[in-house]
């Protein structure tokens, strides 16, 4: 070994879902949206000048951050039954706060960009971090590579997020709601009962797939200074490969990240993230189509695939994990991989039986499912 | 003071210059290249469909590390007269390494995204970081923020970094070549001396503005396996907007980088970075022509500029670090803003009584010429 190989970070990297080359595949292994973004994206690439690239990006990214702001307190319309949500509560899918300001919005390199950031920023306690033992696996890749002790919290047998395991003494909490990757989500009243035994510490909730059917804890705000909303726009808004996530809380949170932010690289976000960013976040009436459809879709799905033998929790994520009653997981997932459909496999203790399958088109889910209903031993 | 404060890493961040939203400014204070990028850029974002934005983009960003590889190393044409380099040697804007695969590349957001991971990945030493106290004012914020111990070398009375001031034990090397906000360009004899001196530590040559005169020490990784070179896009590409930066060194340390990147943020270049960066490193004809315009006009602003009463280094970079023999370069820094002609002023010791100003055009350089003409005092 040389000698300077001793001061290496050295780190088990995330291993982030397959990009087959393939053209032919049926991709439902990243949990990406199946539909184009916003008409309005590819309008506002057209008008887009390649003159200004020499020039450095808005370092503050105003644009996007006041567009940002103006999306999360614009009211959606209809109501909750027409905007797609099976929750009765009319709050569904919508923003409850009325006053969101630029200056309670950060925004980074996706949202994993965004999380990064929290974690460096907030997380500096001896008392470990919480966060379920089934869940977003960045959680302690991050934990890990910045040396912050974490504590997993186990999900009950049923695989939910039981809150009370929240309540004992630590440096920070964080969760994604809906869960992933189960796809479970909890209810407002659990989420303001795990911050409300949680006010000495920063608590996170990861909302990456809130749009497909749960109720944003954005509201909660108003009520809590140490709260941190994640949300993307990976999933509902079409936008994996731009690489825009933000975060929502109070001014003097934002304030801290920025300045951590700013002490790593001032300008992360491109022009052209931010010109398309903007672009996607003002069409709200095309976000609630696609969302709609992608919901739709899923209902479809599990009907669909209970009949096929398999059982899941009830997913209001833009996916499905699923265990079926007689085939193993990493079987069909190889079997569905040489059909050319990707779906994906964990291997790790107590989901290894299980895939995760994004929703696609009703289109790609018919070929999923054509497949799943010829294959020995499902049926 | 809230409890949940106590965990927070509060930092100093560093401040970027200003991005002034006024349009007729002439705007030579954040080192961007004048000219805009590549034709090739142009047509490739108009070729770009906005349809696969809905999916991640390739977190290897392949297709434009392939093309940087090759970029570095396709070799330059023309003896280095004809290329605009003042230095007699035939390597000038060249090269030397023969055989560069895609595997000792690796990209980030900026150049700052990739010293920012050089940080995190390789200087975890109690012993000190060296780098010049005069220098690239993000080094000691990375180390602040990462909490790297440090210690600054200070310049000669020249303004010169003195090799052997770097021979002391310490935990790991970092300088720009050429040196910012000086210019000045170290030769390749004292950068060899650093690294053979260094062979415990990783040595990190920040070669931001290595294109505009000065010799790549890129050759140098055919001899010693803990060098970093990291290079961008944002100056001599005139890619500052879109956020493109990247290290070249032996395969093995670009493996840890990756690691560490991969464990920050899996996806950091997005779709539109890695297609307009791969258009923009396969212009070699433009690039040796802006570059070569630049360097021109820098050549004759020296000139200009001496006449004015100015004195500064001979700067190989696309700026020049000026002082005046009477008027304080506070003053003046004021009074050109006014004009709407914005430079650098950093209010540090030692160099508060200089002006960085970037190479513009020879327009914008002309205006100002102009006013320094007026100014009461100069002459």
């Amino acid at each position: 070994m040389k000698k300077w190989e001793e001061n290496i970070r050295k780190v088990t990297p995330y291993v982030p879902g397959e990009q087959p080359k393939r053209r032919d595949v049926v991709k439902l292994n990243t949990n990406e949206n199946p539909y184009p973004p916003s008409p309005r994206v590819a309008k506002a690439l057209r008008q887009i000048s390649t003159e200004s690239m020499r020039k450095y990006p808005d370092p503050e990214a105003r644009m996007l951050v006041e567009a940002i702001a103006e999306m999360e307190t614009s009211p959606r319309s209809g109501s909750a039954a027409e905007r797609g949500c099976l929750s009765e509560d009319a709050a569904c899918g919508t923003a409850a706060m009325e006053n969101l300001t630029p200056e309670q919005i950060f925004v980074g390199v996706g949202s994993d960009d965004v999380l990064a950031m929290i974690f460096l920023t907030f997380f500096n306690s001896e008392k470990p971090v919480l966060f379920p033992d089934i869940t977003y696996s960045f959680y302690d890749v991050w934990a890990d590579m910045l040396r912050i002790p974490y504590e997993r919290q186990p999900l009950n047998e049923a695989f939910e997020i039981v809150g009370r395991d929240y309540y004992k003494e630590n440096g920070g909490v964080i969760f994604p709601n809906p869960n992933a990757p189960t796809g479970a989500l909890l209810g407002l009243d659990v989420i303001e009962d795990i911050i409300r035994h949680n006010q000495d510490v920063i608590v996170v909730v990861d909302e990456a797939y809130i749009d497909f059917g749960g109720v944003s804890c954005v509201g909660l705000l108003e009520k809590y200074d140490n709260l941190i909303v994640v949300k993307t726009f990976s999933k509902s808004r079409s936008m994996a490969g731009m690489r825009i996530g933000y975060a929502v809380a109070g001014k003097e949170l934002i304030g801290y990240l920025n300045d951590v932010k700013y002490s790593f690289n001032s300008y992360t976000m491109n022009q052209t993230a931010i010109l398309l960013g903007t672009a996607a976040a003002r069409d709200n009436e095309y976000f609630e189509e696609t969302r709609r459809k992608i919901i739709a879709t899923r209902e479809k799905a599990k009907l669909e695939l209970a009949k096929l033998g398999f059982s899941f929790q009830d997913s209001q994520a833009n996916f499905l994990f699923v265990t079926h009653k007689s085939v193993p997981a990493a079987e069909l997932f190889a079997a569905l991989k040489e059909e050319g459909i990707y779906v994906r496999y964990f291997d790790r203790p107590r989901i290894d039986n299980y895939l995760r399958i994004t929703i696609g088109t009703d289109e790609e889910m018919e070929r999923l499912y054509a497949f799943l209903r010829t294959y020995p031993g499902i049926r």
